[in-house]
């Protein structure tokens, strides 16, 4: 089943606003065993929607608009909507009723604009909108499909998730779609494509889909299933052979984060943890707390970003910093053990390293990165080279130092 | 001057890849004074390729492909660009060079699908690629130019600064536009336009355009000139009034970041700086490293995510987190105070929040956040109430809080 996608708005086109809309509907759509096989994205004036949807792809039996519904001028798609369905915009009573109670709840003045939100193309279905006031709306025409929906992402997301997946999947008969995704932290893509090359053709040939979904410092793999369900256990067979030949990389199923599972790991087994960070600078800390509830068991950081506060607050020898540099393992040792005693917490992760784009030395280049994981009775360190862009060093430091936390707990408490 | 952006990739249909080339591209082409008026973005398949040349709007003069030209399978733009323009594949030398000595340099070995990167199509400009194997190429046809750039976006970014702005320019004689940026922080993008309603009329009706770009704590303003510079001046008084009106909003012209402009004063006034953070959980002092050079004056920060270290680490007194709570104006003076001691610093900041999606009482709702910020003399505070999607929380207490020390260091120096 394939869709085209049509995302309506200027600021799209400036470059003000990124078309994320469009990739989140490609991936739930992939998600659901449907196709996006074009995203057409243009201005919100008449022409520009009228052109098209009169060039929609004749392969499409799915269209998806987003964008255009809003209270104010660009309120255009509805109207050319009404006109290419020649259709009428009539009052629909329960979107009325709803625009009525958001603004009184907000105890905010509702304007004619905003009435004018009920009106909708008498041809349409009013696909429920619990998250503002634009309803989204579902068109037949002839073979296909047109949806609308707002372009604010969490309005589109809501009315999609709440109202359309059911619908794509009992108009197109999609049910039988299975998928499950697996996640890695600290292996490329490439060398996990290189590894997996015999792997990867037994799938294929048994007729699964395999998708490599990459980000800086994590790779999910994606397995899917045209048979449904019953191919369960053969997809489980198949992952359980990644998980015994990557062990320490392989972290989660599904959606879960890596902070989340190393948070849940740390309450399961009732232990806390801090960072004494020098070139994360707080991005290890951060990460760790955008799991909610991180308060649990996270306690806190000492950032010792200058070499003075790596002495005076958290009493690194100025011997080791002076003879093996703050870039060292000698000194990610004592930073993890002392921060761990300071902040009396059960695990403390150290960071040091050459974040760029200044600091290179002869031996030591801008990516350079030493981590040290302090325990009751050792610490454990890894020495990194993650290149030359700063941020992704970071980034790449702070999840390889928190997978390096997931597996020790993982592994001690096995034994 | 009208332009069509073609996006190829099944990445970014698949939503794996969210399409910022076509943002990018968008944004350097309105500040040249050319206008997107389509992005479509399709498969990287010959049919799907060829499809969208043959549909290029008839009012775009120029069209702009990204993706498809890499070193293996998806190199298959350049085949269709070839059978387009009626021309064939030929050897191209200096080409042929570069991708040797790149892989010379990198000590690689050079295989059969890099040798053929230096193949282009024979009636195509070739234009120069410093920062990849793929050239991009410039094709001429009837009234329309095509231009075919890789996927990779600092590859693309590269060869459209390098080789297509000037090339632009030159051809469809857009010299004369003039433009110029101003930054805010802390107004939201609804209230400056409100109150800049005759501002903006008055700049419009002059014939200058006018663009509000909006990010979570920012907002930027920029005025475009289509005379050129010499309408420098008048710009200018449009901005200052601006300046004037908004002192402690306004922060830079052009493309700073407010950690830049923030560090450049400490640095100015050889001042160091650190923080003590409990809701921002270390995205503060990382947004403050994001500047390169910073540890100049980053010194470092104490996370007391847990009330335990507020008081063990940073001696707040239990007294105050008891009777006003750990979110309040008292706890936050404290902190930047003793952090500020502790820390030894001119200026520390501090941050206490509810950042949420816990953590709410009756009286203190999801998204308040105190801050301090102590100096020689004294702390100031201030409290914000952010909402309730908990990483703009910490985003805006971070950017808030930087721009409350650069506004008092600004004013301090003045008087």
């Amino acid at each position: 089943m394939k869709v085209e996608v049509i995302s309506i708005g200027d600021e799209l086109l400036l470059g003000q606003t990124i078309n994320t809309n469009a990739a989140w509907l490609g991936k739930q759509l992939s998600l659901i065993g449907s196709e996006v096989i074009r995203v057409n994205t243009i201005s919100d004036t008449k022409d520009s929607i009228l052109d098209s949807l009169n060039g929609v792809s004749k392969e499409a039996s799915c269209v998806i608009l987003t964008g255009g519904l809003g209270p104010t001028k660009d309120d255009i798609t509805k109207q050319v909507l009404s006109e290419f369905f020649d259709s009428e915009l009539v009052l629909h009573d329960l979107t009325l009723e709803k625009v009525t109670s958001f603004f009184k709840a907000r105890e905010a003045q509702m304007l004619d604009v905003n009435t004018h939100q009920a009106y909708v193309p008498s041809s349409c279905i009013v696909l429920n909108n619990n998250y503002g006031t634009a309803p989204g709306m579902w068109f037949d025409k002839d073979d296909q499909v047109f949806i609308s929906l707002p372009g604010v992402p969490y309005e589109m997301k809501g009315i999609f998730m709440d109202e359309i997946v059911h619908r794509i999947k009992d108009r197109f008969n999609l049910s039988s779609i299975y998928h499950k995704t697996l996640l890695t932290q600290g292996i490329g893509e490439s060398f996990l494509a290189e590894k997996l090359v015999k792997w990867e053709t037994n799938i294929r040939n048994k007729g699964f889909g395999l998708a490599y979904l990459p980000s800086p410092g994590i790779v999910k793999l994606r397995i899917t299933s045209k048979n449904g369900i019953k191919d369960k256990d053969q997809i489980n067979g198949f992952f359980k052979e990644i998980e015994e030949r990557f062990p320490e990389a392989f972290f989660a199923y599904g959606e879960l984060s890596l902070p989340e599972v190393t948070g849940n790991l740390l309450k399961k087994n009732k232990k806390t943890l801090g960072t004494v960070e020098s070139c994360t600078s707080g991005m290890l800390a951060n990460k760790i707390t955008s799991a909610a509830g991180s308060s649990d068991y996270f306690m806190g950081s000492l950032l010792t970003y200058s070499n003075r506060l790596k002495t005076d607050l958290l009493r690194v020898s100025k011997n080791s910093i002076q003879k093996f540099g703050a870039v060292s393992e000698e000194v990610a040792i004592e930073m993890a053990k002392n921060g761990r005693e300071i902040l009396d917490v059960d695990y403390c992760i150290s960071t040091t390293g050459i974040a760029g784009p200044g600091g290179a030395t002869d031996t030591k280049p801008v990516g350079l990165v030493w981590v040290g994981l302090a325990t009751k009775d050792q610490v454990i360190t890894r020495k990194f080279n993650f290149g030359d862009n700063r941020e992704r060093n970071m980034l790449r430091t702070a999840l390889s130092s928190l997978n390096l936390l997931r597996y020790f707990i993982l592994t001690e408490n096995k034994n």
